[in-house]
């Protein structure tokens, strides 16, 4: 009998977020996009030298212009990235050949700064759409954060790509294996409106695991379908939306074919941690919802049961209203496009069943209403269709607070 | 060169609802399955004899007990049905073998005191999700509602079938044509919540025009396609949507090929107010959205944009908040999963144009957000992608309103 690969590592929690792993520096600083004195609106990740990179990219068709240059920039390097460089309070979003020369000329002063050709860097913009970038604010600014990178600034990074976010998000994990120990560290920001627009999802992630970018990219795929793809706030994704990763191999640990479960669990432990974070930090929530189906036909048609319950107005209200109310939860996995047999169907909510062979288990409700009660909130839907395929997604409730936020904010 | 179907005929509006037309009587009355006394909770529309029918339900995989045996009916009866039987205050869903009991002894109970069969009867129910009908109540309130059965109760019926719907909904037009004047009634329920549950759309049509089951059913559904399902007012479906059509027959009328335009025209008409009057009544709501969609390359691909408009929680919002945020609307189209080209797209708001050539026109914003502050609001998307696919939708903005309704009635 063969060991598993899962008993040959361990992943465990460290402290610091995207330059925790070795080879990393981070720069932070209010250059004068945001018109708050001294709130951060620019920041720099960058490895030590080029090293092996990989990206996802919003799926949405209308697509800033820093997604455009960061993808060429990717298809052009062969996977080698020196740095990446974000800016906070505008998304350079919807702005012609305008934005398409600004994130070119971010990429360029970037590169300029460290060394390297324009297109090792990756450029990301979060913010108001519709509105050029500040050029003659954010050139002396990508200077001086150039000159400020350093190892204990991951911190600063992290503060410096909120936009609306109430608390900021970094997360750090090492993962010992039999021949040695790397780290997975990165952070991210969510849901938060600036001003008169939308909200973006962006993630940086860096290791200092030595590994090619095309198992980097995998790696990158994987973890984000369980974790970055598996939230949701309101359903509605963003023009900007993009996940990075970076590995500097300064650990000196090769991941290959064998080790690569150990990457892939640093990643998702990672990332899972940060997009969590984004729906605690998501529009008004005040829970956090974990919905989990399993045995549907397939993994795919689980997430689709998933995602409908937990972007359904009428679950995310009853949850924020403390009301167990498995009829809407029932009711959204049936108009999900997902065939199952109702009758063979278990709710739970906070592990207590609600909903079995067609009918209600009334007397549970007032149990499932306390738990409800509490910030972490679970439910549990069990299709029942011997398929065996399962999804987990996390989202918040839905609250007065988000439409003021998101249509009151002009009054 | 001939003259075209459209000249043939004329809609035009007329009093009264489900039993405008000729050959219809209705009653309405409270039973006792709604607590609050004198509430209306019972109601029959009957033609004066087993007449041509036709039926369309929920797509939702979780339906309610008389919506299967309605369906049930449809396909034994040879399309000839007698009388709709609907109670509100309880949805009769999730209720398993009793609720099925319960349905068919409503049907039965309602033939009986008709002189039909019960397949000839279809059932609809609306209310509270997993309790079961009062059948102590229901059974005597059935045999009085029959005996009062009355042309004129059209209005009672439509206060009958009311959860918390702010407004009953009916609407009649006359349809006059070469070959005589006929007439098409209707009244609906919508997006109100009963206690503790969902949301149920029912509508009941009814038309004096000597039409086959089989054509009624083309109407009907062709009909629905650009009203009842053209609407939305949280994405969430029910377990007990359902629309019936009768005809009677009684205006002398027949419907064939060459007249069938005039009666889809009549259906399309009476539909569409009534769509437009459940969003108008949806829950919360404070403004109704129309959403046109042109020039996507199906009308299929133009519902799909259309509907992802209509259920974006940020338009919602943002027109709820008279905030004319184009980024909003187009970044709902470009996550919708249909292709076009955003840069040959634009978007209107109130017809004044917002979006064009992928930049936005600043400009014009002031009096797109004059627009909003009304009550009835258009947005208009014109995908350009010369393939002419059109769809419109209607939708109502997100309120706090909203989220106390569906999240805090129970506290």
């Amino acid at each position: 009998m063969s060991t598993s690969v899962a008993d040959q590592f361990t992943v465990v929690a460290a402290t610091g977020g995207a330059t925790a792993p070795k080879g990393f520096a981070a720069a932070g600083l209010h250059c004068g996009i945001k018109a708050k004195a001294g709130a951060l609106d620019l920041g720099i990740l960058a490895a030590d030298t080029a090293v092996p990179a990989a990206g996802i990219f919003t799926t949405n068709l209308a697509q800033a212009a820093p997604v455009t240059v960061s993808k060429r920039h990717l298809e052009t390097n062969q996977g080698l990235v020196r740095a990446i460089v974000v800016n906070s309070g505008c998304a350079n979003a919807c702005t012609g050949t305008v934005g398409m020369s600004d994130a070119g000329q971010m990429a360029a002063e970037t590169a300029a700064q460290l060394g390297c050709q324009p297109n090792q860097v990756l450029v990301a913009s979060t913010g108001v759409i519709g509105v050029n970038l500040k050029m003659d604010k954010l050139v002396p600014g990508i200077r001086a954060a150039a000159s400020a990178l350093d190892r204990d600034n991951g911190g600063i990074l992290a503060r410096a790509i909120m936009t609306t976010d109430p608390f900021p998000k970094e997360h750090a994990v090492t993962v010992k294996t039999a021949r040695g120990t790397f780290t997975v560290g990165g952070t991210a920001k969510g849901s938060g409106m600036i001003e008169p627009n939308m909200a973006t999802m962006l993630g940086f992630l860096a290791t200092d695991a030595k590994v090619s970018s095309a198992l980097l990219q995998r790696a990158l795929r994987e973890s984000a379908a369980g974790t970055f793809n598996a939230i949701t706030v309101d359903g509605d994704g963003s023009t900007n939306d993009c996940v990075f990763a970076l590995a500097s191999g300064a650990s000196g640990v090769e991941i290959d074919d064998e080790l690569y479960p150990a990457l892939l669990a640093g990643f998702y432990e990672v990332s899972r941690e940060l997009a969590v974070g984004i729906v605690r930090g998501g529009e008004g929530a005040t829970k956090l919802i974990t919905i989990a189906v399993k045995d549907a036909r397939t993994a795919a048609d689980a997430m689709r049961v998933a995602k409908t319950i937990a972007n359904s107005p009428l679950v995310k209200t009853a949850v924020h209203g403390a009301d167990p109310n498995w009829g809407r939860i029932v009711a959204a996995a049936g108009r999900s496009g997902v065939m199952f047999d109702v009758d063979r169907a278990t709710v739970r909510v906070g592990g207590i069943l609600l909903f079995e062979n067609g009918l209600p288990h009334d007397d549970n409700a007032p149990k499932a209403a306390e738990h409800l009660k509490q910030k972490d909130v679970s439910i549990d839907v069990d299709l029942g269709t011997g398929g065996g395929g399962d999804a987990t997604v996390w989202t918040c409730d839905l609250t007065a607070e988000y439409v003021k936020i998101n249509g009151e904010y002009r009054t």
